[in-house]
């Protein structure tokens, strides 16, 4: 998928809501526990949820590698399972990898051939030829950290280079040279308005993935004020405070409100700026 | 395992070598392939064959992604073996992982309590709380890149920052007041002999996980002269110059003679310095 067929999904579903699957045995529903594959029936129900309402799904690695082979079983059946019913679903790989070039060959194989992702989300810390594996694929997206949500991204990605720019600022003007805005994402905070608007300026055209909105705290219409471009350029994502909004046997109903709510102010936010 | 105990295997074995598990489907020995989990047993046979020699295994989980679900339970089946048979290995998980917070505390579950690594190698861009989680676990390890062995490492780790020191300087100096030098650790490339001299400046005491000697280039000497500190301090990865050294039916032999010729020149190094 590229940057023009992603707009076109944003704007026939007025939204760019990106689902994170961050999907924790310990907080599922209880009524999910007697099934086989417990995390992905939640998955495949979140889904079916809210899928008229998201252009994107990001299961979080983490919380699948930590049950072992039965959690990356989950994961790939997730996986299939979107490509399958809804091929125009954006689906990301939230891993946060990078290595040495013939690692990350093997990581970009494992994420775009193995399982069959759009996009991972990938740490820009060693260099070019830590990404570059994964934008010789066709069709497939790297989505390098740039300012993360969290309060540690102070520590690095904000001290202050020789000639004042800062080291997210220069990861991005670094990078953005590696590819294209049909190939390279970058990930911003939603917490870090000032941030946003200064990211716009360096580049104005490429997709930005924003988590932190919910539960960590950043607001969509600030989101939308900083960060939004003429297609859009927006991939908003909530993870906690849409999959687990309930946890009863009303849960899908839940999310499905919880996602609402949001695809309603995206919709507002897009109408403003005339996408849709 | 804290320092001390891995300085004690060290000059019990005379050998401060850590052997790479890279495992590739693609490269193993065609007679394996066989078995019901090839890549377990190739490195069954590579660990019985060297484990007298080396002090530590890094599994490279890249390698274990890439073929999924079955590739993960090879993964959990040779974390095991180790450490049920050779309960003194120091089992490294080479995972370059670093999220938010609850994330990074998934992925220390996944590793230390999951699977029961007693380190795990992270990128250290998104800052403090992406690196707690993993250090609040007693007797495990936060293995930080600081300088990289690839050429990548020049794009980010080595630019100036305000005050003339380079970004992975100030992420040494920064994060190594994070814990201690019982419970983090730092990536420095063989491939970098100014920076380990620069490196054992700034932190004359905790030890150091160098990859790249072998099929990168870097030198053995070279890393024991700039990197070496009292109780040794350092753990020498060799991946592939020692697992695919030959793949006929005399592959185990030709790794434990390349893994042999690792160890005989860090006992020469231990000896020169009295710390054997």
């Amino acid at each position: 998928m590229n940057a023009e067929e992603l707009f076109r999904n944003i704007q026939y579903k007025r939204s760019f809501l990106c689902v994170g699957l961050d999907t924790d045995y310990k907080k599922i529903p209880r009524l999910l526990l007697d099934r086989e594959y417990p995390i992905f029936e939640f998955n495949r129900r979140i889904i079916d949820a809210t899928v008229d309402l998201a252009v994107a799904y990001k299961p979080n690695l983490a919380f699948y590698e930590t049950m072992g082979a039965a959690g990356y079983m989950s994961l790939e059946m997730t996986v299939t399972y979107l490509r399958e019913k809804y091929p125009d679903i954006f689906i990301i790989a939230d891993a946060k990898r990078g290595d040495i070039g013939n690692t990350s060959r093997m990581y970009a194989n494992a994420y775009f051939r193995t399982m069959d992702f759009d996009a991972i989300t990938l740490s820009p810390y060693m260099g070019y030829d830590s990404i570059a594996p994964f934008i010789e694929f066709d069709d497939k997206w790297a989505i390098l950290l740039a300012i993360t949500s969290n309060e540690g991204s102070a520590d690095f990605q904000q001290i202050e280079l020789k000639g004042n720019r800062q080291v997210y600022e220069q990861v991005i003007l670094t990078s953005s040279k590696w590819g294209t805005v049909n190939n390279i994402m970058y990930v911003a905070g939603a917490t870090k308005a000032v941030e946003l608007k200064r990211i716009r300026q360096l580049i104005p055209e490429h997709f930005l993935l924003v988590p932190g909105v919910g539960s960590q705290g950043g607001s969509l219409y600030d989101v939308a004020e900083h960060g939004m471009n003429d297609r859009c350029g927006l991939l908003v994502n909530a993870s906690r405070s849409i999959i687990y909004a309930d946890v009863t046997n009303k849960f899908e109903q839940a999310a499905r409100e919880q996602a609402g709510i949001l695809q309603k102010q995206m919709e507002v936010a897009l109408k403003e700026r005339d996408l849709v």
